[in-house]
């Protein structure tokens, strides 16, 4: 899944330019780049499909070159994660009904790859020959409140790590994140999910039939522009996770592999390394009198900054955000205005 | 005189193209075109003269097209202000002998057009048909430190408002400089100079043989790139005008004309208009909870800033600088390290 806009890392991301395709961490590759190395050993490259905006489809097909290029689907329009996964598994089910599939975000990072792939391998193991859906849960670290979490039961089904998930749970209250956390059996639900491809496509037409009818269409040649738009606009989790979980069918890979979706500055912050006064700099950066800050450049040849305690610095093509920690939320107003 | 390199404005001024050459006020015109639009009515464009740096020329020639080719003199490297007014006076001394000459420098600005041009006309008359060396003196509006400061005669010449100059004195520190506001005969000097070209000339060659010797080559055909960089180098102030001024023969013109040598961001702060919480800003720029800014975007085509109190913020060409207002003496160190 790759089309989202990423307002939140204006001007480094940009609507024409997003997030997933920036190479946030400075390391030389970009979040979807990395998303796919992920799952080398996994998942040759001719089995990777990817759905994005149509106006993204040029960068995703020069960023992932190993592709087919028939595997990346161009949304018309945005309509949640619910049509963007049906589209695909159907288009997966064309080629291969006994496809086990994992669907990912792909502007997440891992820090620990290989127990990355032992989980995700673990899973589809699981799925291969069930109808079991599996979603990835991350144990917390903290008490985080712009997740959503997954309540899963206190013990692992026999002989393996997966759990049944008891209830999805939206993001929380801080006070109810602490208690989630205490629990113990409460996971960030990391939008990773583990499924073969048959126990979609029926989760789907069971779940939402609206969708699936117009999936229908689609594989018969509809004319996508016309009838994707037409898609309810909802997510996987709301559509499909929530029903089958009350219906007892979903599971969960609790996992420790130092995942973070860098939703925001913060958790970009908390990935990139930082110098003896507590700053983050990406780009041709040279810090006099700084501390705490995240700076982020893109095109800049050189970029000084003295003086500053607490700040997100970010620029890319000639926009420039010079912004206190502390009001990151306001970025998507700023960039607006 | 157009041969600086602005290193104080990095980096919005950089030494490929500095200071001079900049829309600085963001006016729709660069300091050396409102430096040549100030002398209409005074001076035909054919008459002016640019001495510059050569790497310069081609700005100069961009920037002033009505001004002929063969009146852009290049250094071929920087010997101080002596040097070059010693070239530029001996090639107007070739084709008029009899030329009256005000020597300015290219990075100055003037908010009293008519009154600047009040000044100078009365400073040329004065100087037509005499040997007087005019340096304008600016009247001091603050004890300012940075400047130096022209004793002058605490009574006019007969009939003018010209007054003898006593003593040039060098920048002063704080309790000098309030010392000389309070006398009423002490001036800024703008490094405005007025003079006939047989005085300047007679003047130079017994004060600076050394340079009237090497124009003497210039002037008969020998190559400039060898002998300009053989010049001393010495500023017209230690060279010419302390000497001629023990002698008698400077004369200053109390003048208030709203004039700036935009030396710092300080100054420039002071030219630009203020929002109601003390930001100056040029550019596309957005400004939140800030106050006493002063912000000068060349390149890019948004900025947003956030919570900056009492900082420089400065962008050109990819090159960016966050720095407190107070620690603008660092600025050129920032932009070699």
């Amino acid at each position: 899944m790759a089309g989202g806009i990423g307002s939140r890392f204006w001007p480094l991301s940009v609507p024409q330019y997003p997030k997933q395709f920036i190479d946030i961490l400075g390391c030389g590759k970009t979040l979807i780049q990395m998303t796919v190395d992920r799952f080398q050993g996994i998942c040759p490259m001719e089995n990777f499909w990817v759905v994005t905006n149509e106006k993204y489809v040029d960068i995703v097909r020069a960023q992932l070159p190993e592709i087919p290029v028939g595997h990346i689907l161009a949304e018309p329009s945005a309509r949640n994660t619910a049509p963007c996964i049906a589209w695909a598994c159907r288009m997966i089910h064309e080629s291969d009904a006994s496809a086990n599939v994992v669907v990912t975000p792909s502007d997440a990072i891992v820090m620990d790859v290989p127990e990355f792939r032992r989980v995700i391998s673990g899973a589809l193991d699981f799925t291969a020959d069930s109808d079991a859906i599996v979603t990835i849960g991350i144990r917390p670290s903290r008490p985080e409140t712009g997740y959503g979490y997954v309540e899963c039961a206190q013990s692992a089904c026999p002989g393996s790590e997966i759990r049944k998930v008891l209830a999805f749970k939206e993001k929380p209250c801080a006070q109810v994140a602490a208690e989630y956390v205490s629990k113990g059996n409460y996971l960030w639900n990391a939008g990773i999910f583990v499924w073969n491809v048959k126990t979609i496509s029926e989760s789907i037409r069971r779940y939402e039939p609206q969708i699936a009818g117009i999936m229908d269409l689609i594989a018969q040649g509809g004319n996508v522009q016309e009838l994707f738009p037409q898609c309810n606009k909802i997510s996987i989790d709301y559509a499909v996770m929530e029903p089958a979980s009350l219906a007892g069918n979903v599971y969960t890979f609790p996992a420790d592999f130092g995942w973070s979706d860098l939703g925001n500055w913060a958790s970009l912050y908390d990935r990139l390394d930082h110098d003896a006064h507590g700053n983050a700099a990406v780009g041709n950066v040279h810090l006099y009198e700084c501390s705490d800050c995240v700076v982020h450049t893109a095109s800049a040849t050189k970029v000084v900054l003295q003086g500053l305690d607490g700040y997100i610095v970010s620029e890319k093509d000639g926009q420039i955000l010079v912004c206190r920690r502390s009001e990151e939320q306001r970025i998507r107003d700023f960039s607006q205005n």
